[in-house]
């Protein structure tokens, strides 16, 4: 490799060092005078002023500059720093916003940034697009390019052969680490995102692997064989995304060869597009315990308010439930109006705790943490809080009721009527999870609408039942 | 280096090659049966059966063994396996287990295992002790880790200098790739755990940084200046492991530079250490909105107890306040019992809504997508989808109770009053965490407690006042 070959090494950009860092707050994230001086040159029409802002900033920061900026000023930054818009900015865009403007594109645009981009990236660009639209952009794109991103189109959805690179090292098993240099030194085509070196069989079906530190610590006679690791993780191409980010953060891996069902290298997987997979598994099930549905700051008006709806109206289907247990004691209620007043306190604090024992059930399932091994010990461990938070509440409330309302039937009333909803809310805060996650169903869809169903209504039925059972009122 | 020493490089164990994972069910989780058959031969007393059984897991499947037994289990199981206990199992273990393991051995056998680990997992060991059982410890260890050890507890918790291992490979500027190649040969204590090689000047400040495949791929003349990155992203020293983590995921890192307050390189982190805080920077968040501590199944239930019922009192303030607020109207209620009925609903699915809205402001927040600089765009977004939600589920709610109490006054009010709940509730979620972020508070911590006050007291107060003020009840 020549000294002018070097130039071509793909050394990606990195963010400017911190001293120079003038346009970032303390949190590291761009300064409103930042956006706002990007708008105002966008708005006097003024692209050197706007390119000379821009040109310091990380691809990465750019992506977020587009995400903080108005939706129609994103057209015209894209157009005053063209030359800047590289497949990494593309890449680290937000799903919603890089849709958004790849649809304002024709698709030999679209297809000419995906020309640049990994294939993994050029698969995110185009895989939500109408099929229409995915075929147009395809056929303008480079025969290379577009059939790498056609075997990953073949994968189902969040796989790891979606996620997966094609370009990794991977070389026969006689090699000595002197070949292998010389082969690394004398192939300028091979990429230069690699961590580790994969040694295959003749069937290029993997059988060791080499961490780069290894190869340079090692002297060039030793066979690569005495140097590699035998076992390794072997990711299957058809392996849930969320499984790959376990095992990628249970093994602490860098990255991994990714295995066809013959067990042959297809490809690699590396951490820097797991890390996305984490937060976004991780994020995905505090949306979904909320209803929040894709819960991004960008997506439109129109699809965030119609998943929001749906789950509003579900729940407005088990408050209606409630409703009817309510209903059947409107004499009790119409005899003493106090009982009225306090029921949402029982139904309320009920709920709280049913939502506690929920959100960490639904967490430790989905981070492998709770298996059939211990999930008995997990429904001992919330009986118990259940019981010690049931009896801590209940007294507290008890007491205060009987001193305020003078009547201490009134007092014991709701303070069973707390227990019992506090101890049913663990209960079904365990119990809810645990059966979706046995019928395969995702906990964190649905669980919290059963539960909450489960802890109004009972906190109504406990307390109503028994302020009419106790002769409270009569 | 000879073969002999090459040995001696630290290839950290891998899982076995999949078709080998008969202990593993589909979902990559250690089988029931599995976990049965340890348990069963603990009983016998039957050693040799357990380590037959244990040893061919990885250190981390090891690991999670320990979680999946009963408690009174694990210390027979780690007397049967001692030799399998290296450093690796006990850095997996989950943070509650390893406590209660470490506490339960003397001091000379923790140093021991703590001179064995990377400096990070060993502040992790001891990090959360009792200072006395701290310097009984550290007193027994090697100086040299000790030294590391203490150095990293110097600096506050969650930070970059809690994190990082002092081993990385730094290099002066005049060297040439072949130099740096006989460098890291030559010397056989140097750390195999590095992905990047630092450049430094004489100070000891990072000048630039080169991934090891671009040494690879170079010819040994080539002076490391020509391949290296000057831009690369420097994390100070006390930066909070939450930012340390956003950066290396906006970033796209596999390893970063650490530097003290004079710019000097003082350590390295990797992201492999960073994976396991973004899990559980996003879980925090999950177990922080529903009040649920620090929601690990493993936490002693004394513990976990004593964050839950502190979550419930503070939601019994905020539901006594919601109960102030019905009693004011206990005349409209017994005049028409059946408000007292549908009056939870209004309540209800407002905080449901308040609660969809305040999800995605605390992790848009908690991920830097929302700044100062779009605040008002999310402001006005969530009022959009406040209103549309409200109009839908009003309208749903208006005719239903029209037509089921065949009164379209009622219908009317509960309708109005939904409608404004809603709104405020849109306001609220997004309002509150946004006030809390500016005043420097954690928006995850207290946010839903305010939201659902809000959500409980405008719930009756709208539907309550509106049916008094209305005339529905004279």
């Amino acid at each position: 490799m020549t000294p002018d070959e070097l130039d071509e090494l793909d050394r990606t950009e990195s963010p400017p060092v911190e001293e120079e860092r003038e346009q970032f707050d303390e949190d590291n994230r761009l300064k409103a005078e930042f956006v706002d001086a990007v708008t105002q040159a966008l708005d006097d029409g003024d692209d050197t002023r706007v390119y000379e802002l821009v040109e310091p900033l990380h691809p990465a920061d750019i992506a977020d500059l587009f995400e903080l900026l108005e939706r129609d000023e994103r057209a015209p930054l894209a157009k005053a720093i063209s030359d800047l818009m590289t497949g990494d900015v593309i890449a680290e865009l937000n799903d919603h916003v890089r849709e958004d403007m790849v649809e304002a594109l024709p698709p030999e645009a679209v297809a000419e940034i995906a020309d640049q981009l990994d294939t993994d990236d050029a698969v995110q660009l185009i895989e939500d697009l109408e099929p229409e639209d995915q075929a147009a952009i395809l056929a303008e794109m480079e025969p290379e390019g577009r059939a790498a991103v056609e075997s990953a189109l073949s994968y189902p959805e969040e796989t790891a052969g979606r996620l997966m690179q094609r370009d990794l090292v991977a070389v026969p098993e006689h090699m000595s680490v002197g070949d292998l240099i010389d082969y690394l030194r004398d192939n300028s085509n091979l990429t230069t995102e690699f961590w580790e070196v994969f040694i295959v069989d003749p069937q290029h079906k993997p059988v060791g692997t080499c961490q780069l530190s290894w190869i340079l610590r090692t002297p060039r006679a030793i066979p690569l064989t005495d140097v590699m690791k035998r076992d390794q993780t072997l990711i299957p191409v058809t392996m849930d995304q969320e499984e790959v980010a376990l095992q990628f953060q249970k093994y602490a891996l860098i990255s991994a060869a990714v295995v066809d069902e013959a067990g042959r290298l297809v490809g690699q997987l590396t951490v820097d597009d797991i890390v996305h997979i984490i937060q976004e598994e991780a994020d995905e099930d505090v949306m979904l315990l909320s209803g929040a549905g894709d819960g991004d700051i960008n997506e439109p008006i129109r699809e965030a308010y119609a998943a929001r709806v749906r789950w509003l109206i579900a729940n407005m289907l088990t408050a209606a439930l409630a409703s009817t247990i309510i209903a059947t004691f409107e004499d009790t209620i119409a005899k003493m109006v106090a009982l009225a007043t306090l029921m949402p306190i029982v139904a309320g604090i009920g709920g709280n705790a049913g939502t506690q024992t929920l959100a960490v059930t639904v967490r430790a399932l989905a981070t492998n943490q709770l298996t059939a091994s211990n999930a008995w010990r997990a429904v001992r461990r919330e009986m118990g809080i259940a019981l010690l938070n049931g009896a801590t509440v209940s007294v507290v409330i008890g007491s205060v009721v009987t001193v305020l309302f003078h009547n201490p039937l009134l007092g014991l009333v709701i303070a069973l009527a707390m227990l019992t909803n506090i101890f049913i809310a663990g209960l079904a805060g365990v119990f809810v999870p645990l059966t979706l996650e046995r019928f395969k169903v995702d906990p964190a869809i649905s669980s919290s609408i059963f539960v909450t169903m489960t802890t109004d209504s009972m906190g109504f039925l406990a307390f109503l039942g028994l302020a009419t059972i106790s002769g409270l009122v009569s």
